[in-house]
């Protein structure tokens, strides 16, 4: 199968992006592979297969290999002799700030650009997670109440400790803590807020049940992942998530009852229907007394949780044969040729 | 000022684009105006202002005009000597797909150009009317429930007639209907769902009071234009809508007691903050009962409702001088660096 993968993007997450993307150029290999990196000034590039490691981008090599311009129906790249092409089939995993918040979904789709990955209402549904609680809320899917702070607030919690912070728009843990008491409250607010206007405080339950689902539809019949409960310190900090969209080792099945799993894929399909078609999402769940909880949706998960796939090329080859299109208005001029004719001009 | 107007794009509503821009040349004589067209393929093209009249586009002569590139900060114009730009601020004037539905917006951002227009998360909440309930329902907005109809479940309707019937992401009221009674609901049905895949259904108030407001936010605080009570025949139909698109005479004040102007200026802030800022916006309420209820946001209202500012040039110059700046992350390849010491290369 021939597929683009698009990474990087001008986000905190700019740089797991570049781990996912050389996890999956091992996890696809046999595939027909090109790589399009996004730089933080928003310029793309074509990168070499073989260049595809950590080191050319912190070194800044990439700004050496040829630079691609976005236009109808694929990035090109402009050369004395002629030009060069990619087209085809986009897998977009930009993790974080661009890659999920609907701008490279927006810029795909308005050049009519194939893509695996979340659409732009998606997008903005699970790249702010003050608005997943409103989707759950409207899907009646359970989820955890929370509190909203913007920066002029700072500090008016009712919630009893402990509480976790977030940033409301960035995944990857970055700028979340755990406050236990009042002292630590401060700190963690000021972590947070260096990331985001926006700041949500959930109740912080210690040794939640854990499980993770991911999926995508094809036809409108949603193809699941096994489910896996992750393996977690407190809470997933920034540095273990990073080496977790390293991942390519096959992980067990958690133990879970028919029931529970029941449950976990009918709340996924509450999730995902009618919304998150075309990508490929994991979604993070809570279990509190035998209820499903919705904690977050990545719809770029690391590496493309393609560890929790018996299958996962074979997943994206079927994925990549049922990607949404999008119907485009034909503009015949009808009332405009009605005016002038009205106008008798 | 210096302005570049954006209109057209791939949209039912693409003529009224080319209205609404026309009218805005005549509305801002005096600005140093530059127009930008979308055609329906997703090219741009340089408008010479001389060339701003219906007929250009509907003959296809804009495709005989200088074609643009997108690329960060700029539109540019690529040509044997050199190249020309259109930089500086952008108003976005598409209505409908594409100008209102993100897809603009994210490429307008993604490139760092400045524009007067809703943001990505503003649109998806305006464009889609089940979204905007949903933010209804989150900011304590009243709204009118509403049942959802998607292709498959055509003709469950469980309302009392009569209804009205609209298609879940257009504006303009463009395959909307209002039912009396079930023998029309098949037809009714059918126009709606001939322009999107989602239709909702809405209790129809025979005589309701309704009332427009636009504004827009300066360094946090509302401008507010004056409130209007739309004529209307049994309710707005499309080319009676066209039509409006090309409105430029003020109107006059909506004759109604101060206590329900300070409640649709209430209404109207609650939509507004944290989520429009950047943009002119309108609302359309109606009142029942002497309850405020919203009815839709017109993020990107035709002619920008010129006709409802005292001092429309004056208003666009603030808002231009007051839009939102995006924070972008820095990248410093930390992690990758302290990965790659840890493995020693």
């Amino acid at each position: 199968m021939k597929l683009t993968i698009l990474f990087g993007g001008a986000s905190f997450e700019h740089e797991i992006s570049i781990v996912s993307a050389i996890t999956l150029k091992e996890k696809l290999s046999g595939f027909d592979l090109s790589f399009v990196f996004c730089d933080q000034d928003h310029k793309f590039y074509s990168i070499d297969e073989s260049k595809m490691k950590a080191i050319t981008f912190s070194k800044g090599e990439h700004k050496k290999m040829p630079e691609l311009y976005v236009s109808v129906g694929r990035f090109i790249q402009k050369g004395l002799f002629g030009s060069k092409e990619h087209n085809g089939v986009f897998l977009n995993l930009i993790h974080g700030a661009d890659g999920e918040d609907g701008s490279i979904a927006a810029l795909l789709d308005f050049f009519s650009i194939k893509y695996i990955g979340p659409r732009v209402d998606a997008s903005v549904f699970s790249y702010d997670k003050r608005y997943t609680k409103w989707l759950c809320e409207f899907k009646s899917i359970k989820y955890l109440k929370h509190e909203e702070l913007d920066v002029k607030e700072h500090n008016n919690i009712n919630m009893p400790f402990p509480v976790i912070i977030k940033p409301s728009r960035l995944g990857s843990s970055i700028g979340v803590s755990i406050v236990k008491e009042e002292s630590e409250l401060d700190y963690a607010l000021d972590s947070a807020f260096e990331f985001d206007s926006s700041v949500i405080v959930e109740p912080f339950i210690d040794g939640v049940k854990e499980y993770n689902l991911a999926g995508f539809s094809v036809n409108g019949e949603i193809h699941f992942s096994i489910v896996e409960e992750p393996h977690k310190n407190e809470f997933l900090d920034f540095e273990k998530k990073y080496m977790d969209f390293s991942r390519s080792e096959s992980v067990l099945k958690a133990d879970i009852s028919d029931e529970l799993e029941s449950k976990l894929k009918s709340n996924f399909e509450k999730v995902y229907k009618n919304m998150f078609e075309g990508a490929l999402i994991r979604c993070d769940f809570f279990v509190i007394d035998g209820e499903v909880f919705l904690n977050e949706i990545n719809p770029i998960p690391g590496s493309m949780a393609n560890y929790l796939f018996e299958d996962f090329k074979g997943s994206l080859e079927l994925l990549s044969n049922s990607l949404p299109q999008s119907k485009r208005a034909k503009v015949n001029y009808e009332y405009i040729h009605s005016i002038s004719k009205a106008k008798g001009k």
